[in-house]
């Protein structure tokens, strides 16, 4: 038994499923919630998600061993600072947060001296779905969780942090913040924009009923992403404008290269980036 | 019945599967095939998607009353100088050619009189298999095909292709070819060159591979697209590069103003983009 008492803040699909891996690796004996949504922390009681219910983040943090914070990002330094008088002297926090050196920040200032226990965490997994309804026990299995340490936390905390997240089925990775969140803008946070911006130009069209109405599977999956929630991409965006800037030049710069071999018409050299794209990607795929 | 003989020029997931199809709805007697790949007609025998196997395109049109040609597009031209004189006098031509108004000019051109016997289709289906292994009499059902009708077609040649589209189930649209390139390259070009550049961008890093190793689902399904063959999009781009640009610039000038969103760290702005993207794609996905 890792953890006695382990307290959810924010019993949607990540915090949900978290809940109930941990129960079924019999890592924690029980698992307290909270959360903005009275129906939503219902149903996970209901689903065994949740063995109590707690009425805010302070009273379910109260006597936890363990704290998961997986409410919006926008959320995180007010939890900080109220969780913050509460939390026992041998209590962890850890997280669910996309982006990692805003959450710091806000930890840094919010729960002061006990900054050295919260492990910050990103566990790289999801779903279409959402809510404690869409939570399963077998999310993070086989996906990464990416964490990243601060200097002040100790060696042991951050070993139980891990196999928290381990137990859940996940496979830990350990990189600095900063890595952390230039790593995601590349293969999460630019695809994401591309994708709304596509949607944005499409829909703003007078015959979009029509264009939509011709968009086939490609389509469907290729902007799948932009059906994702507005306020988590717009604490992302603004998290993570600087990576984000970075990865968008980069893309406007091969994308230029695009341009210019179709305005050359030169087919072998769109056909050779279009083979060595697919080769790369198929390699991902066959290795993932 | 509506067709004694019909020919396939080209046995893969949409010749195969036009030819199951017909044959379910009992449209027609008899399928005869031709195809590069032996071992791929010899399979299409074997699943029963063809009757009979002809050496060549020239054997399989002839007596047909009936043609679809679902070749490579670069290999039309060929094809339909070689058809041509064995296309008897009531014998029509289709196509599933992803654009337009290049499979007309090579139409036009190795055709000759016999040009009124073909009436131009494209079926928007498709599927990450290929080959004859993959077809399925139900591809193309509640799918869109378009046809693109020439004036010198007549009224009941468009009215016998169009009945052959639709015992597959698809839905018809008829359209000006200039009018389906512009519209495909909205919803289907435009999203395959971005999600080419972007895997092709990433995969030319020094560190690609830690990249991949952290890309999830979203980047899975956003790329889906840059996993399409090269030969084939390479002849999209060449045939369609006016429109591509057009829609290009269309992207790039949207792009720019989510980049001065990102640049102004003006949260509301890019919140409000999202939301309608993602409010349009829903819409759009409720209603298909």
């Amino acid at each position: 038994m890792l953890f006695e008492r382990v307290a959810v803040i924010g019993v949607g699909l990540i915090g949900g499923s978290f809940a109930l891996a941990l129960k079924q690796a019999g890592a924690c004996a029980q698992v307290v919630g909270a959360g903005r949504n009275a129906e939503n922390v219902r149903l996970a009681q209901e689903r065994g998600i949740l063995d109590s219910v707690a009425p805010d983040a302070v009273a379910a943090a109260h006597g936890a061993d363990l704290v998961l914070i997986a409410a919006p990002v926008a959320q995180f330094a007010k939890i900080f600072r109220e969780i913050a008088p509460v939390l026992g002297p041998k209590a962890l926090v850890t997280d669910a947060g996309s982006t990692k050196r805003d959450v710091i920040a806000a930890a840094r200032s919010s729960l002061g001296r006990k900054i050295a226990q919260f492990v910050p965490a990103h566990p790289i997994a999801g779903a279409e779905k959402s809510g404690a309804a869409a939570a399963s026990a077998e999310l993070f299995r086989g996906k990464r969780v990416i964490l990243t340490p601060l200097a002040e936390n100790t060696d042991s905390s951050v070993r139980k942090v891990d196999a928290a997240w381990s137990a859940c089925g996940a496979r830990i990775t350990r990189m600095e913040p900063e890595a952390h969140d230039a790593l995601l803008a590349a293969v999460s946070h630019l695809p994401h924009l591309l994708a709304f911006a596509l949607v944005h130009e499409i829909a703003g069209r007078e015959n979009s009923a029509e264009l939509f109405s011709f968009a086939a599977g490609g389509f469907r999956d290729f902007t799948r992403i932009a059906s994702s929630h507005p306020e988590m991409w717009r604490d992302i965006c603004s998290a993570n404008t600087d990576h984000l800037l970075i990865e968008l030049s980069r893309f406007e710069k091969r994308l230029a290269k695009v341009r210019a071999l179709l305005e050359q018409r030169d087919a072998a050299g769109l056909e050779k980036l279009f083979a060595e794209a697919r080769a790369a990607r198929d390699k991902w795929i066959h290795s993932s």
